[in-house]
């Protein structure tokens, strides 16, 4: 797990309904794992999460075990039963224009929701998912089944979404990644496409390239859960980073346009530029990023892992 | 602890109050121990259970972590406070008839409501328990007391629980168990009684006969909650198990009789069989049974122990 | 983290509301530690609490896990960010008339309310501390921060507290404390001062006297929460404690002098002698006391650490 703090600051009270602009933000994330191997050499284990996040609002009062995920991994196959990773939230290049030691992207990430690994008690207890990752060499392949309501009593309003994810590393230096979440996050006809590509020109300097259709459901910073709006649009988004001489520092920027329409929106474009200082152990971050309503948001802070 | 996962079917949407028969469950179970021990050569020690069941309505939604139980051991006695072990539900043989890797016997349990060491939170804070275990060669012996609300405020309503367990192994083969619970469960006069035994015929095989009267109180598959009926009446059970040559797979089954009369109930008889398959470290586990609803439910699955 | 449990008696059932006057009161706790050092030598680390009272209105119903603390010590001074320990709350002598296994003072705690570290869930998700420790040799310098919302949008009811806290051992034989809490627990204009001396007299005989400026605000024996009242007035404790010749029984006391007033007071002073006897990794432990409403209490538990 890990640990990470320090202040965020979003104009217009972002955070807070309207009031502080900057929030000392905190996470303590730890993974409690346990595993098992039979005769045959096929591995079981299972993983509950314990994780507090500072002002959350479903997991900031204090730390919250979430519902467990078990699985059986043999030859390079795993297949997940229960609060499983889902395909889209592991593909290998949708995080990449995160910035800073809080890993921020208020104009690169997608807009557009879909289910992940649920680091906070279930909604609905009758939430299940599955989930198959084929590794073999550089290839990953992987889908997932995310089923909001396994009784049946809900179907009308909860959809079943189904992934599917390929990321691929070419020659250590080009990364090729893709992705498709349909019926995302449980809602009908929304669906969420992602095509991304990242190449290392030198061994300190890498450029990317990603591709995400929102569909019509997400939630976009400052409006609390998954809204509905006519039209999230697509996002290209154009990243890179480079690493200093020492080694240690890197710096790292996106910017990205997003030709949607919904009401609060204010510019195509979004950007934000940030910087890592490796510590070894633990590092130093932050980032300076402006969003699709024009509102300046920056952080500073501080992540060692355990 | 350990890991399940499977299918459960139950016929008449069981588990999903009349929607799906077939559910996705799991369970992860951990338990978490300290222990210490004194100069003297007494051991000190604690537990809290960290668990999660798919589905579940108390603890579906995440991990829930539970009243923890303190104890105290020395030379074969052990005495226990808190969230304590029952001594109805610790008896050797009472869970005896169960089947598959879900460990279920709709038939042969006990249909009467007892009090047992509790997974999910205390529903009444004031909820506590003592418990002295006595083992020695190959006789256990041991009482529990459960006041379901020590305040006294509720004493009207919710009685204290005594229990006396005793488990005698004679010569390896054959196993003795009986065990009494008295204002069981809280509930004024209800008392329940189990007397059972099993007999190894050979290495490979074994057969049991159970005898429990079930009392007044208790819950029946498919209703919530301990219900009050005028006549849960007593049960005999027939079970047995043999274990094929290739020494890893496990054939059981049981016959129960059932002399009660509720509402729901349709038939005397209820039955099950069951196989599981040892992978060394896991379990592959199936069964198909029948209550005394005449209703059907099977299951497939498996568990692996850490 | 340790155990423990045994009963306490309270005269007027002070606490079940009024019904039964004895309870058996146990606690576990779990420090979930989590720590990593960097490359030069600075340590970062964090820590989750998972605690189960018995009876406990918030953590009663099972184990609970508060919210994190994370802090970054190098050379002797240590930063703490989340849920810190706060400045009063760690003086070193402001619990030093507590008695007995369950480490009890009705009279000679303070009776004004301050923050310290939570071990329950947060009421408001929003709060954030930070504290600053330095030690050098016999000298420990702190100062806590903590406000009750970040947000901004509770300002007008909750303030935001600072305390200060000095420790200093001189020679071994004289230990000396004092702090201070401004706006003590987010109340306006409460503010909490302590001074406190110990001297052992001989390796065996310890003496000290506590002074307590107990503010406005606090919570007294029997009644639940803050509770505001007039004038809780200031509280002097002369206590001492001697170990007899085995080494391992000890024997302490307190007497105890408010001058405060309140609806409830019926005398200004309260007083307690205890037991403590040391089974090596586990203690047993009694106390009698009388608190300012002339109610006698008194346990008798044990307590073993792990």
């Amino acid at each position: 797990g890990y640990g990470r703090t320090g202040v965020i600051y979003y104009e217009d009270g972002v955070q807070t309904g309207g009031f502080n602009n900057s929030q000392v933000i905190s996470r303590l994330r730890m993974n409690i794992d346990a595993a098992t191997s039979t005769d045959q050499g096929v591995d079981f284990g299972a993983r509950f999460r314990l994780q507090w996040d500072q002002n959350n609002g479903s997991r900031g009062d204090g730390g919250t075990t979430n519902a467990g995920k078990l699985y059986v991994t043999s030859q390079g196959l795993t297949v997940e039963v229960g609060n499983v990773d889902t395909a889209m939230d592991t593909n290998g290049l949708i995080y990449a224009t995160e910035l800073g030691a809080f890993d921020r992207s208020v104009g690169g990430n997608a807009l557009g929701g879909f289910f992940a690994y649920e680091s906070s008690k279930y909604g609905n207890v009758n939430r299940v998912g599955v989930r198959a990752l084929y590794e073999i060499d550089n290839l990953t392949v992987q889908a997932s089944y995310v089923d909001p309501d396994q009784t049946g009593a809900l179907e009308a309003f909860h959809k079943e979404e189904i992934s599917f994810s390929v990321d691929y590393v070419w020659n250590d230096v080009l990364e090729l990644s893709a992705a498709a979440s349909l019926n995302a996050a449980g809602y009908d006809d929304h669906d969420v496409y992602f095509v991304g590509a990242r190449y290392a020109i030198t061994e300190q300097a890498r450029i990317g390239l990603n591709y995400i259709d929102n569909g019509d459901v997400g939630s976009i910073p400052g409006i609390v859960g998954p809204n509905t709006v006519s039209d999230f649009g697509k996002t290209i988004a154009l990243y890179g980073d480079y690493t200093l001489l020492d080694g240690l520092t890197n710096i790292e920027a996106y910017i990205a346009n997003n030709d949607g329409d919904w009401t609060q929106k204010e510019t195509d474009n979004a950007f934000g530029i940030g910087v890592n200082y490796d510590l070894g152990g633990a590092r130093l971050g932050a980032s300076l990023q402006r969003d699709y309503q024009e509102r300046v948001t920056a952080d500073m802070g501080v992540r060692f892992n355990f």
